[in-house]
């Protein structure tokens, strides 16, 4: 296949390109190496579709329907009755990191054993109502190529997702290429669990981390320990992200993309009340950023489904 | 190379060879696919020496140093008396998570990049008072041996270690070929700063995690998000750690390291205070570890410090 295929040819493309060219050319100036090859990519909105929610905001909604079957008195938990009601004012002003404490606290008392195997099968069946498909062939094709691009010059991929960490690890490995150790995300407190001669990890309400804005950086440091060379977001919550790698010292690409296609997959920036781009795509410019655009910088959106299909059947 | 040539044959040398050929063997009952081969390594007293003190126990007696040398006045901090004096008594008192604690408060202000410029100048100079060796030639070189042919078997190497997880990360891929990404230890709570175009992630005072016992098994599922296959550890730090990889389904080996050797490197178990091995020595046989003698299964300790400086001049 050739390189980026589902990219059109233009700006955003050749900044790519240009980029890979110059960090890879061994005794380039721009040279370096392969240990040092880090990228790092936003999920929700960077890698998948967000709009008009985010995945994991349908997996509450199927969690909590679950849960109110199993003990009906539930229903009257005020922000129950707001999910099961599809309350959208009333979700959204939760916001993005009042969602996840509710999607952690639905969790509590898991193991991330267990988590994994349900949301494998929740993944596995669950389906994207505007765009009919599994939620994990909602990935960009472009993207997928992308992280496939990379990976073949030497770069080493990883995930720093204000998502649930857990979730994402469910399904990255397949849909992206991406083991559960490349994967950085907002993430629960844990308790270790001893039963005889068995020892489980086990999740607690209360959360460890939300991965979003400054804290993706710090995440950084914890995880990653060295600074990327090249970052992809695309919401207001990568801004220090892209601005962090941005700022290192030699070749740095921090690329920011926008949703700009009403009709292949959605259109929406500053109002978008879960994740909102507004700082930095008016700043894009000063803040060094490559801006892409759905509409004119992507032939393709969705990855090819029966194509996935296939390979995983 | 022969494999693990520094190993001598004997029960543990086998099992490690046992273990690694049938979870590699294709269409065999204990076969395991290359992304779940995980493997985890303490590192105080398991890739390098910890006796009579950690390492960073050295590096902190030189930072306490240089800090008095800035500010007189420091001297007469009870604590830092008791570094300047060598009170090991005093020392001893402050216990393995105490030590970790004055070692991140004595570096809070500096940016993440700026430690590891210091660590690497002092990792380049300094020397082990016993050994007589620079610290990154205290690494063991059956260790080095055993995660190079892991790796070269499709296994993924880990640290998870009680050590700070920096001052690990700015030698560890140049001595044990583990990069960054790969290491787990304790951890400092971080601020994110930002000056003009410029951002960094700046060290602060307080501890983020004390990484040892239940925290490594809890720090497994943050960084790594799945059960590894292999675990390698020497101290009842590292029990927690053995038995969550020993409990899980399918082929699993986790190994106990006891420092038997006098001559040769150094005899100590349960009485070492900054680091002792009692319950997980009691107990190896019912927790299912395997136990690795210094003195019985290493044909020779550290490793050979003339071949890696030729190797890295």
């Amino acid at each position: 296949m050739r390189e980026l295929a589902s990219w059109s040819d233009g700006a955003a493309k050749s900044a790519i390109l240009d980029f890979v060219a110059r960090v890879t050319k061994e005794g380039g100036r721009d040279y370096v190496p392969p240990s040092e090859r880090i990228a790092t990519f936003d999920n929700d909105g960077t890698l998948w579709c967000e709009y008009p929610m985010q995945v994991q905001v349908f997996f509450l909604f199927d969690r909590i329907k679950e849960l109110v079957e199993r003990d009906p008195t539930l229903r009257d938990v005020a922000v129950f009755k707001a999910f099961l009601g599809r309350d959208m004012k009333a979700i959204h002003a939760l916001g993005k990191k009042g969602i996840m404490e509710i999607f952690f606290a639905t969790h509590a008392g898991m193991s991330e054993e267990d988590f994994e195997r349900t949301t494998r099968a929740w993944l596995a069946t669950a389906r994207h109502p505007k765009f009919g498909r599994l939620f994990p062939h909602c990935t960009f094709q472009p993207q997928v190529e992308l992280l496939e691009f990379l990976r073949s010059n030497g770069f080493k991929t990883f995930i720093v997702s204000g998502g649930g960490i857990d979730l994402i690890r469910a399904f990255a490995e397949t849909a992206y290429g991406i083991p559960p150790e490349q994967v950085i995300g907002s993430s629960v407190k844990t308790r270790m669990e001893v039963e005889g001669a068995h020892v489980d990890i086990m999740k607690l309400a209360d959360l460890n981390c939300f991965d979003d804005r400054e804290a993706k950086v710090q995440n950084i440091g914890l995880h990653i320990g060295r600074r990327p060379i090249l970052a992809f977001g695309n919401s207001d919550g990568d801004l220090a992200m892209l601005r962090y790698v941005r700022s290192g010292t030699g070749a740095r690409l921090a690329l920011l993309l926008h949703h700009d296609d009403e009709v292949r997959e959605a259109s929406y920036d500053r109002d978008f009340k879960l994740s909102p781009l507004a700082d930095a795509l008016d700043g894009a410019e000063a803040y060094g950023l490559t801006l892409v655009s759905v509409k004119r910088d992507w032939r393709s959106v969705f990855v090819d489904a029966n194509r996935q299909d296939r390979a995983s059947a």
